[in-house]
């Protein structure tokens, strides 16, 4: 399968971009607004993954072109980004899956807050963006982005997927369970998408207000 | 310390009864609307504790016959019931520490939803009726009834607290502590409410869409 990660030369796509091209075999692509951006972080994940005995070819192109060769599009920009970074690439998503994992956060004197857009959620506003041939899933919220980029830093966390479109949402269950030590569980439609994303400011300021905790996933047992 | 829970009759106030009683020498005081049904469901506790070897004496009251002898209060009554329920005990409240487990959830066809009231949460709901002497926690809200009030049931779980006042929180933390298998984490201030409140329709979604998984808690990781 051929997955582009709009957005992957930033932190939450490069986790992905690297476990998914470790753990896998499937084909990564990573998408920037600037394709040299793109390329030359793309022969980084390849140094990175070479140093570790996984000889892969990583293509960097600008969002659009790498969104068109792909049969999933990760969205994994940051959150003020999503909706405009969608739009860009709408009309080369076709029957692809869009993947969200974006979350709306503020942070005053009190902490990180959940702040959502109109719609819900962002994985709502995401969905009210394309085509309806567009299946959207809402996944990988909840996980920190310098351990998921980090290799030598062992996972054993859950990914909460939701989506209305099934055969999507069991795509993304793979593709998930296809990272060691990640387990995808099935949170239902896109309408529960607001409690998936509004746990991720609730990690940030666990690690923040609790000594010894950092970079926390979750996992529900 | 005297714990009242309020609505202690009920699924949830009965694990933290039992839990608390069975772990810790902290005194365990029922709550209801009907003082007859707090006796009688203490005493039914007691036979349940005496039946595991832990004799213990645990009283049951109306419920503001129940506050006005705790330190601290927890409003396990079912969410609709909260505000209700504290306004009836608010003048015994004094600076006893009240708890509020509470979370606002709707069901429709696509699941169960968060459904916070217009302060933003039950805990800052609940902090809106008492007095500013009476220090209020969140706290206990993604926890499974059923399994916490069984008492073979082994728990590894997380309680994310939220409080503006800190010792109260540590109070809270310490008790929480108390209880085996239950670790305390400080989440914040009363802002920070609604992302733990909103964990828990995500907790029942998840039991009911995966197969395999009931009574689910949260541990961070």
């Amino acid at each position: 399968m051929r997955i582009a990660l709009l957005g992957g030369t930033g932190d939450i796509g490069e986790g992905l971009a690297l476990r998914w091209a470790f753990d896998t075999n499937h084909e990564v692509i990573i998408g920037s607004r600037d394709p040299d951006r793109a390329r030359q972080k793309a022969e980084e994940y390849e140094t990175e993954l070479a140093s570790r005995g996984v000889e892969t070819t990583i293509h960097g192109f600008v969002n659009p072109m790498a969104a068109d060769r792909a049969d999933v599009v990760v969205a994994s920009v940051p959150a003020e980004y999503v909706i405009s970074t969608v739009d860009d690439v709408v009309d080369k998503l076709n029957d692809s899956i869009l993947v969200s994992p974006a979350v709306g956060m503020e942070r005053d004197q009190t902490g990180l807050h959940y702040t959502p857009p109109a719609a819900g959620s962002f994985t709502e506003a995401v969905a009210a963006v394309v085509s309806p041939r567009t299946p959207v899933v809402g996944a990988y919220h909840n996980l920190a982005a310098d351990r998921m980029a980090n290799l030598d830093a062992d996972i054993n966390l859950d990914v909460p997927i939701v989506g209305d479109d099934n055969d999507a949402k069991d795509t993304i269950s793979r593709l998930t369970e296809g990272i060691d030590g990640l387990r995808p569980l099935d949170a239902g439609g896109i309408p529960n998408a607001s409690e998936v994303e509004s746990i991720t400011p609730l990690l940030i300021n666990l690690a923040s207000n609790n000594p010894g905790l950092h970079d926390l996933g979750v996992k529900f047992q």
